[in-house]
């Protein structure tokens, strides 16, 4: 993790700068002519002489200033007409806007040295679990809110055990995913198989009907909550999620069968109840899945504001079988994602046992400790 | 292309077939226990002594027996309380539904002879581009509907004048899509980038803008269609849909900005959309897409129903840079789908310039045949 | 695991077979016009009135009858003029060869249900580590000669450690790999590198040119047994092959730094020493390398003749981060590749965990047995 | 392509640097402690007060002054005990050697701008096929010396016939491929099938030995060339190199059948061969193998040394179907080369179609001039 560089305030570029401009929306959803579009970077914007962060940061949306004077990071299509929009095109806070682009750059060998293996996501580099678990561990230690993505590979394989296990310990703030991913999870709990495939892999007899009768099933009991209540669904990850209260969102798309009772189907209502989640982040783990990897970069800004008030990146650990989504994830702007290449079953059966480990050896450690201070007393 | 074996009914497992049973849907939206799930394979039910095959057939729903005796496959969430719903797991026509899933068999070597490259889908394999532009040909001089699904990586690259052209000439029934692929398309005609990007694939000074901004522009236009008739679209893939009054779908993702105003955000009334068009489809081409290309998958038959009532294999051509897609393709059932390993961009071109080629030999053809044809009056 | 259907001889087309045909090789590594050119099935030939099975069965080779009246299979480089050498095509028995294709199937379904997940090998199927850290252990307690063929990525990642551990407690009979493997974990073990990256992944000032030193060191000390005694190379993998005796070929290529004086560098000589292990092994293990793999699988039988004359099929694994090598693997005829998509630090990780889990539980099944016994004593 | 940016070397680190130290080899093979390991990149070297440039630069070499006081650059087991090697670590002339790792930087954006679409490699950007058709173009015209590096896949799709075309018509200076390359390609000429499979992509019956009868033919008749004297090959690649005396190279591997005659099967003297034509290169095409692009990547230096003195990016084009080779080649230090992610058979068919379109213009632009001068007369 790289540490914060605060931008320098005093330097002429941005001493000198003038305040920010404001244009009223011309229409419900359209914004004015040459406004600001936003990045996921620490962005401050100059208003009554002051530099300003303004709230709920994310990429490709506009910067709203209320009537109140609270300054918003909005999505165009929830801009209202007349909402004061700010403009302008310039980063550099020329025009009163300044995209803090450095705020966590390493430092990076600007000299040219000739170098092997600089590419940023593949497979043949290490994957460092316990740094990850350590994170992880921090998180829940200090009250933080890590979002998990995930798509369904992560119920086809026997990853569905390790995810129960996080949900059960209190590592994930809120579970995002799709239809297909509770589908799958509900379908192993009710017939023990994944799209008619048994836990070892084989496509069993009438099996292509299965995830069909388990959707029937949830939609007969009227809700998943429900479908747990009355035992349809006994065990797994949905399970895990309502009986431990995490909040879950699950959205639809054009591939869905069903869908599931709570499943958002609406697009729009689906990114709204997303970003409820994104906006308290303060880590993301995205597993197999490019569609929600890149939907929860677009509306993740890249950084965190502390109760002290300082920024740090916002961890974002980014798991596929393939460099592509990573690398598609960067391209798309969310260049803070860690990547890691790997199978998603391996990535999070090897997860969950380094944060075991490491809880042993604070217990063993603590266990150590306490004689000692009992024969100081 | 491999041609319809029929089933044979005399056969005793058949021709003793009981009727096909049908059990009333318990509440809207909610199948009956042990409903028939459907198949994208020719489908053969028993009905008042005769085998019928339903209408509008796709895989993972529902055979309904109306009251006015026709019979439909529908998605379970169309049941309504009370439709007569098929019930039965059995496909051999035990329970009166066949599903006849050698109708399109080749004659397979099943004498286990040790074989080389026998893997379905792999990038080591030729392309028959002559062969896809004789088949495209057919479609369009037989009144054929061929669909076209396509993925952003169409515009990023130059294939856009290449899809413009397939448009222009007749050669797509319909266009599916998502959000992105018309973002990208029009931020290349207003600002001659896609997602910053200019056409030699560089990025541009403040191009991460530029989508937004097209897309504002559309939204202060209020449609597409109002943005070609207002001159600010004046080229590219969704103005050629336009001004040639070809059907386009857009549909919406949590991963859309804007969205345009065209695109349908709620996932069932998308996929509802779509569907009207693939029950038409006698053709479709899937580029570089993994979700409209599954979610088409899962609503298109594997098969035709000609004219003279015969069945044909429907041409499903899937293209995309691994092979991975197409193989989750044919996982996911739609087993006749033949997988191109390849560039879209790349794949546009060829395919382009085959049947260029074969358009010239005919006219090349036409006008020799001509004059012997004056010569001899 | 399937199990071994013996060949029917009692079948008229097998019993009535002729004799195989034998024709002396024109010239030293010239095979007779119309040479039989065979599987890596078991392959039975018709000599004086019996069905044979050749020794030392692979594929792509010739089938010779030595002076002795031995039959063997041998590659066309290695027959010599005037070595009698089978002729024919078919391979159903009528020119006195019968291929067993079918030794091993599975009751595959052949009734052409309608079915989802039926691609041989992808990412989304499960892995079952259990099953294949039970193979291992069961060749280990059977005195089987596993070998474990294997890229650099097993070196650049930190399964280096796992490796070794496997060399160190017997589940290696022999390694092969190339010159890459070796440079880098010697690498590793005198800098601390691979390739000049940290084990954290990170490209590090001069370390581009840390492997050409390694290289230069070993060369200096003569061999890698050498740099072992002399303090030079101090642990992993050649280290752990070094100290435990364990077997080990490293074949070069033309992509080789150096190479290490170990090193084999004619491919044919190359080839017969990998061979050498290959007609001993009966488990395959190959992991992350698409060359060796390949080279491997062309050379190993699909199946291992018991002591009790038996056959069984060969398990071989395949871990690749991607579907390409296995699925190229099962193209080149290694059709009974089993294939793990997965990354290769994160297969060795788990697949020792399972390893130990499963000692761990017979360690504790035996301690709580002994005290039973000594109390029935 | 970048311009060459001439180092400065009155800036004082350079102008007050030492003389290079020269210490001579320990033994035949063996460098001296601290050697100085190459890079691809410019590389000067102070002798006599002057910076010189040695010959034949490559990655991962020494620095030799030979008796008659020339400088090379030398693998280091060509080095003879006593040769003069170079020595030190800094690559920044403070040890006498001066990396130009700026010699043909961009003008990059120094300054942070949030982009979008800055990954290096991916299957999302546009080909440039129009530039890469005008420099081959311009190299066959300037009597440049454009070296093919080709895998098999070469073979297996249609691209057969474009690269006969291009071996034709004076666009290949040297093919550098393996063994398989080259019995694919006669197994395609003698039979109609590669590794048994149709020319529309099918297994065919018997075909899995008709590249091991191939192969067998060719060593009957005693080499390649006398093959296609003989009348055995009458078309394709080799055929080609073969009648338009282009120089081709066939290295071999541990996954070689055969091999072929010609075939080089010592790894370090098939190294030499293929070094033979890199330092000639003034292009590379490295198509559809990882082995043998990172391997003539490995030898060919970044640059290439006009008539004039001046030096010039050495235009290296390297397509595969994903993006993982083009990556790994730039981790192992070949950062020029420009990636092209699509099918082997696409990028072949259009480049060759390009290169037409670019000389029918030609064509025609002197068609066009000519009727205009003769009328100026």
């Amino acid at each position: 993790m790289t540490s914060f560089n605060p931008p320098d305030f005093t330097k002429p570029a941005l001493s000198s700068a003038p305040e920010a401009r404001f244009v009223p929306a011309p229409a419900d959803g359209v914004l004015p002519e040459n406004f600001f579009s936003t990045t996921n970077l620490p962005t401050y914007v100059r208003i009554g002489g002051e530099w300003r962060l303004p709230r709920e940061p994310r990429m490709d949306s506009a910067l709203v200033l209320d009537p109140a004077g609270d300054l918003w990071v909005r999505e165009g299509r929830r801009v209202r007409k007349g909402d004061r929009v700010a403009v302008g095109t310039a980063e550099d806070g020329r025009e009163g806007i300044y995209v803090h682009a450095t705020a966590f750059m390493d430092e990076v060998g600007s000299d040219g040295e000739f170098k092997f293996m600089v590419s940023e996501v593949s497979r043949e580099k290490p994957i460092d679990y316990a740094l990850m678990a350590s994170i992880l561990l921090s998180e829940r230690d200090n009250g933080g809110y890590p979002i998990w993505v995930a798509g369904p590979a992560l119920v086809h394989s026997r990853a569905r055990n390790d995810m129960v296990w996080f949900i059960q310990n209190g590592f994930v703030g809120a579970l995002l995913a799709g239809n297909a991913v509770a589908v799958h999870d509900i379908e192993a709990s009710i017939f023990g198989t994944t799209l008619g495939m048994s836990g070892a892999g084989k496509a069993t007899q009438g099996g292509h009907g299965l995830h069909m009768r388990a959707i029937n099933k949830v939609r007969a009991a009227g809700s998943i909550a429900a479908a747990v209540a009355n035992g349809t669904i006994t065990d797994g990850i949905m399970h895990a999620c309502v009986t431990t209260n995490t909040p879950f969102v699950l959205t639809g798309s054009i591939r869905d069968d069903g869908p599931l009772p709570e499943v958002i189907t609406d697009a729009i209502a689906a990114q709204d109840a997303m970003r409820a989640h994104a906006i308290k982040a303060t880590m993301a783990i995205l597993i197999a899945t490019a569609l929600h990897a890149i939907a929860t970069g677009n509306m993740l800004p890249a950084f965190v504001t502390g109760a002290d008030g300082n920024l740090r990146e916002l961890a974002t650990i980014c798991v596929d079988s393939a460099e592509f989504v990573v690398s598609k994830l960067k391209d798309r702007g969310t260049h803070q994602a860690f990547g890691v290449v790997t199978n998603a079953q391996d990535f999070m059966h090897i997860l969950r046992l380094y944060v075991e480990r490491e809880l042993d050896q604070r217990r063993s450690a603590v266990a150590t400790a306490e004689p000692a201070v009992a024969a100081s007393r």
